[in-house]
């Protein structure tokens, strides 16, 4: 749906509404025909939340994509996922918690190993300590110097990751990546596309030739390979976009730069789930749309511990009964994607939802799962539907045409 | 979603994806509250199948659309079906296993009989025999003379009707039908609706011209009519849009020329389903897509005869068994669109489908018909869609932004 066309249909009012996401919710059964992690979970107070509402399965791409974090959260926040696709590099510096701008371009860092030849020989340096990436961030930004005209941030993630942003008057992201993804070759020189890129790949050289020259007697990590390039460009804001002052309750940094990027408070970080619910309830009267984001769902799901993604939903079940103090117009129970434990990592599978309103015409679903919700009333619909059906059922639209 | 999107996701893996499609294969009830012929039909293997698997209804245009075979088939092979919408000229060409160039225009041709004024008595002669349609496609083909800038080929289909194919440098397809669909009243004159077209629809207009004189005392097929004509535009192969090695294994020349279409292998035709198991079995290893074809049900749907499209499904069920030795990554069994007897026509009615894998998320139907796939995972969705979700399951697609 084109959002020229629901601008003019937008309400103001003082409905709430809250979506409570667990990162890569969707599962899959460990045996033909047994259950899967939503499904095993004791689910007592989301099942109600099910009962009195509608249920569906959401696609965060399409059918058959499997979403990265970026695009099926773009999708949760009702934006077009390809349309509004995020560059690596970017999603690395929000996931820093990098305050990007609009003079920026960013991309990964691994910290390599290179033989005496000057050939790759370990694309992550043997995965070193986080410490030592630190250690060697704060080593190449003492001693690496650019042209006044371009400034560069330098920022460790973790092991071999790190994260390097170029910022300056008319800097272009389309380079390509200094990582071949071979070893045994040397690494590939950084080009530009266009003009602006260009310019931006000879900054990107000269940062390269100092930081081997600065770390060749460093060892494992003597050198570093760049990829995923971006050009940071922002975007229209939830409240420019819908008009809701929004808010993210989130751990990881990834999330919180994610929210920022549509134009969300971000609190600090609260670091427990009690946390959580605090930071929640203080800022309720202050907004309109509350992202609450669970990550050990995802997590557990990556590392393939079925067991203990299913004690996370059960976590949050607990935490989700609270809601119903805050009595939300709205509440949304989903995830951005599906990880199932048995394949270790995010898969194209439909993520099961519901909505919850006074305003939903409850269907009858009364389990929170997967194939319960493939039952609901929300049908299986693209992911970036749901929060414009949660804004109709906080009655934000008005009626399209006469 | 757009192919630019997917292409960048591909994977290569040695994943076998099996389509066991039965033409035609949706139905009605013969009464109200009764069983279509898929619900009627005793199919334990396929029920098996889709136990394990994910069933769906699919649209193989849109909802509310019948379509034809090509689009239908083009929708299974994953392309947009209106986007690629292929000419019936073009579709009678491939269905005689004519090779068709980027220079052809082709139309199809019904003997027809013209009463002593000129005006058509039969459009079909009589549906004269298939053996006397070649004597007169050889008499047309020893005597009709066009000019030497363009050629022409004329080739039996069967029964009353043949193909025609025009062949030269900027010849056009926008030309009407001369058979009017009326008998009592002479054929129409061909007229082009674009500059390339006229030129074309003169050489139509000449080439009718002398079949006219030539065949004027034959007896019951003194003419032709001449409807569909379509310029053939070259597509994309499976292998070009999706890295998949495909082959058709298919009795009936539509649908060995739809495969043709979109590069398949299509090897000779096998005349049995023992033989089209043996063609299966022994090109299983050589390729990555499977496309078996089962024409029979759609021919029962269209002669109203429910029983025998019963029996065909029964027999395709004994037959789909054997696929369990092939243990393909990847099972589909769904039709191209509906053909319910009590119609004896193609409908617009959804396709019921089903998805096999080991990945899939097995849903919680156990038998294969319309109402209960109509309660599985895959939903009701674009039958376009069903390839991409295969892809997925067979682990070909890399995930989408990070």
């Amino acid at each position: 749906m084109d959002e020229k066309i629901w601008k003019e249909l937008l309400l103001k009012n003082d409905s709430k509404i809250v979506f409570l996401i667990m990162d890569g919710l969707g599962g899959l059964p460990r045996e033909s025909g047994g259950k899967t992690e939503l499904e095993t979970a004791r689910t007592p107070n989301l099942n109600k939340f099910a009962a009195e509402g509608i249920c569906g399965v959401l696609d965060p791409i399409y059918p058959g994509f499997t979403p990265g974090s970026g695009p099926a959260h773009l999708a949760l926040f009702g934006y077009d996922p390809v349309e509004n696709n995020i560059g690596r590099g970017v999603l690395s510096a929000l996931g820093v918690d990098f305050e990007l701008t609009g003079r920026d371009v960013a991309a990964r860092l691994n910290f390599c190993t290179l033989d005496a030849q000057g050939r790759v020989a370990d694309r992550r340096a043997g995965r070193i300590a986080t410490d030592l990436n630190e250690k060697l961030c704060e080593k190449i930004r003492n001693s690496v110097q650019l042209p006044p005209e371009v400034e560069f941030f330098i920022q460790t993630v973790s092991e071999h990751r790190a994260v390097l942003v170029l910022r300056g008057e008319g800097l272009g992201g389309l380079i390509n990546d200094t990582d071949s993804q071979k070893t045994g070759v040397p690494p590939l020189e950084p080009h530009g596309a266009d003009e602006a890129s260009q310019k931006t790949a000879k900054y990107v050289a000269e940062f390269l030739k100092q930081v081997r020259e600065l770390l060749k007697d460093e060892h494992p990590a003597n050198f570093v390979l760049a990829r995923g390039f971006a050009k940071y460009e922002p975007m229209t804001t939830m409240e420019e976009r819908y008009g809701l002052r929004s808010i993210a309750i989130a751990q990881y940094p990834m999330y919180r730069g994610l929210a920022r990027l549509v134009g969300m408070t971000v609190p600090p970080v609260p670091p427990t789930y009690d946390d959580m619910w605090k930071q929640l309830k203080e800022n309720y009267d202050s907004y309109d749309f509350f992202f609450v984001h669970f990550k050990k769902t995802d997590s557990y799901g990556e590392d393939g511990n079925f067991e203990a993604k299913v004690e996370v939903i059960e976590t949050v079940d607990v935490w989700a009964a609270q809601l119903r103090k805050l009595n939300p117009d709205v509440l949304v129970v989903t995830g951005d994607h599906s990880t199932p434990a048995v394949l270790k990592s995010h898969s194209w599978h439909p993520v099961p939802a519901l909505l919850w309103s006074k305003n939903a015409r409850a269907d009858q679903v009364s389990q929170f799962g997967e194939r319960s919700c493939s039952q609901g009333y929300l049908g299986r619909m693209p992911m970036k539907n749901v929060l414009l059906v949660a804004m109709a059922n906080a009655l934000r639209f008005q009626k399209f045409g006469a």
